[in-house]
């Protein structure tokens, strides 16, 4: 039933960790899952060159950027959108009545520091949601360069959806200074999904205090007062199987070391831009590509559904595009544990498929 | 690390169960996702004798508590409470801005048909919670005749919180007249913590198109119209393992047979109960007692912490009383896949190390 997938998440998980989520469970409010959150903790500090807490919730990662933009949005949010994944942000806003404006960009373009600025300048907005790697279009938005607008002013909580690039793309998030960084494990981190992550600054902390009536499950509040007073767990029972599993994964990625792991995204991902200029186009704005997954333009009206009926049947799947890109664009994801050797054997099969050596 | 669990979740798990949790990931946007969730679907549906949608949640169950209360209450929530587990409805209707009001009883009895008949008739009230199975007390609530009271009043979402007692203790949710039915998979039902479950009738999907504001990640009707639109999909990607060990379990327990998995765990209630007598006393009401854990009364003023140590030594743990009940009762869980032959070793090693043979 299970084919490599090169669809931008979930992705294929290596035997050695799939393993781990069969461990036998431990009770959660014992000492060795404390531990076990400790060690957690330390290794995803390292991932994202934070001190800041970590923080686990057992769900996807939109249930913690819910929990972001309503637990610690008092004045008003802005959310910056370069697709659905920025569009989804406004859309939690909005099912939580919580006070928001949405700045988009055009499909293939980035978010680009100078409209934040504009926007921040107006002294409307306390929060900003900013999508790291746009799934739907393949941008990497410069979160680097908004860190630094952000930093002028001082009342800014800065919420990053970091979903489908923390563990393929490097993010400093204590040097950019991102409060609040969000990902799933089952992206670049290479893990089967059912787990998010976020980093938590005390400025989103404090914020968080300020706002009445952020619910209770992903109340990042009430999660960061538990499990500071009860060293390293949570309110609610968590997914220790992803647990088990992330602390040997981690192990794993620190093992390969960081900036092997972000170059070699970067090899992937420049072998299927090459391959995709060679035959299609890029779709996304070559100044701003991600590391983790190309959208490619459909220039040759190709079948996309056709050709990965034919990729499935030899074992591999990618994706169409996403939301109103369905038609126009096709998608390759690159990141987890995937080699350079595998991205080729992919090409070679939709090569072969699409009669490209013919 | 592990020990064999017998506190109220999670618990041990199966080999063979945990196995699944291994399982390759697949595509959650593809066939084989949808019929995996249809599998479940149909499997839930006998193990709740209900024909109403089943919706899984990658969270726990709480996720799904606060979704329902927050979701489907347009006037107020009647909240009753015999313990933790039922007050923390009350904070979850309070956190989200939801008019509630709570209802409670003294800890170890149980909430009877007559104070709901009582509190309905004011017709105050659109909706109410009721804890199935309380786990800080022990107490079995009387769910099919507080059913009874709520048929007599047209408007009433009844939602029951089985989360420590569905796949333990027979639960007819249509006969009953449950609207909404919620568990977690990490206690009877035997499979690691991470996933949740409701049972979903027609009734609460109508309400909650009159609530506004549910939220996005637990909001009910969200999660339903997307589930129906999209061919056994959720909004969100879920957690692949837990399904994979939950269709993989599920044929375990239909093949066990129901009514024998009811009768295992009644088996396994009577021993310690029996156990308990003799040596401590029952906290809880003995009209309403749970067959999937027991509350003893720690009449002889025994260290449980220190039980519990040497419990753990022996490769085995019990809980300590929950909140208000930590020194004054102490918890033993008879549930999931344990056989009687389990619970006589375990309760043979409590009575080595407290020396009731001597």
């Amino acid at each position: 039933m299970s084919k490599k997938l090169f669809i931008p998440g979930p992705i294929e998980v290596r035997e050695d960790v799939l393993q781990k989520m069969s461990t036998q469970i431990i009770g959660h409010r014992g000492k060795d899952a404390s531990q076990l959150q400790q060690n957690i903790s330390n290794k995803l500090q390292e991932l994202f060159y934070t001190k800041n807490t970590i923080l686990l919730s057992t769900s996807s990662g939109s249930g913690l950027m819910e929990g972001s933009i309503r637990s610690c949005t008092s004045q008003k949010a802005a959310v910056f959108s370069s697709g659905s994944f920025g569009d989804r942000w406004y859309k939690m806003a909005a099912a939580n009545n919580v006070p928001a404006d949405v700045f988009k960009v055009e499909l293939g373009k980035a978010i680009e520091s100078e409209m934040v600025e504009k926007v921040l300048s107006t002294g409307n907005y306390d929060l900003i949601t900013v999508t790291h790697n746009e799934t739907s279009t393949g941008i990497r938005n410069p979160i680097e360069e908004i860190g630094e607008v952000v930093k002028k002013y001082n009342d800014i909580v800065y919420c990053v959806d970091a979903v489908s690039s923390a563990g393929g793309i490097k993010i400093e998030v204590d040097k950019i200074g991102i409060d609040i960084c969000i990902t799933s494990v089952q992206k670049a981190i290479g893990l089967p999904p059912g787990m998010a992550i976020c980093t938590l600054s005390d400025k989103a902390v404090n914020r968080a205090k300020k706002v009445p009536f952020r619910g209770l499950y992903f109340d990042l509040l009430e999660m960061y007062e538990y499990f500071i007073q009860k060293n390293f767990q949570y309110p609610s029972t968590p997914s220790l199987s992803h647990m088990f599993a992330l602390d040997y994964q981690l192990d794993r990625i620190l093992k390969e070391g960081l900036d092997n792991r972000f170059k070699r995204h970067e090899d992937m991902a420049r072998l299927v831009r090459n391959w995709a200029k060679q035959h299609f186009q890029i779709f996304t704005d070559e100044n701003y590509l991600s590391n983790t997954l190309t959208v490619i333009k459909n220039t040759q009206g190709i079948s996309v559904a056709n050709l990965n009926e034919k990729l499935q049947s030899r074992g591999f799947e990618i994706a169409n595009g996403y939301g109103n890109l369905k038609e126009e664009t096709f998608r390759i994801s690159h990141m987890g544990d995937y080699e350079i050797e595998d991205i080729k054997i992919l090409l070679k099969n939709i090569d072969d498929i699409l009669g490209f050596y013919k």
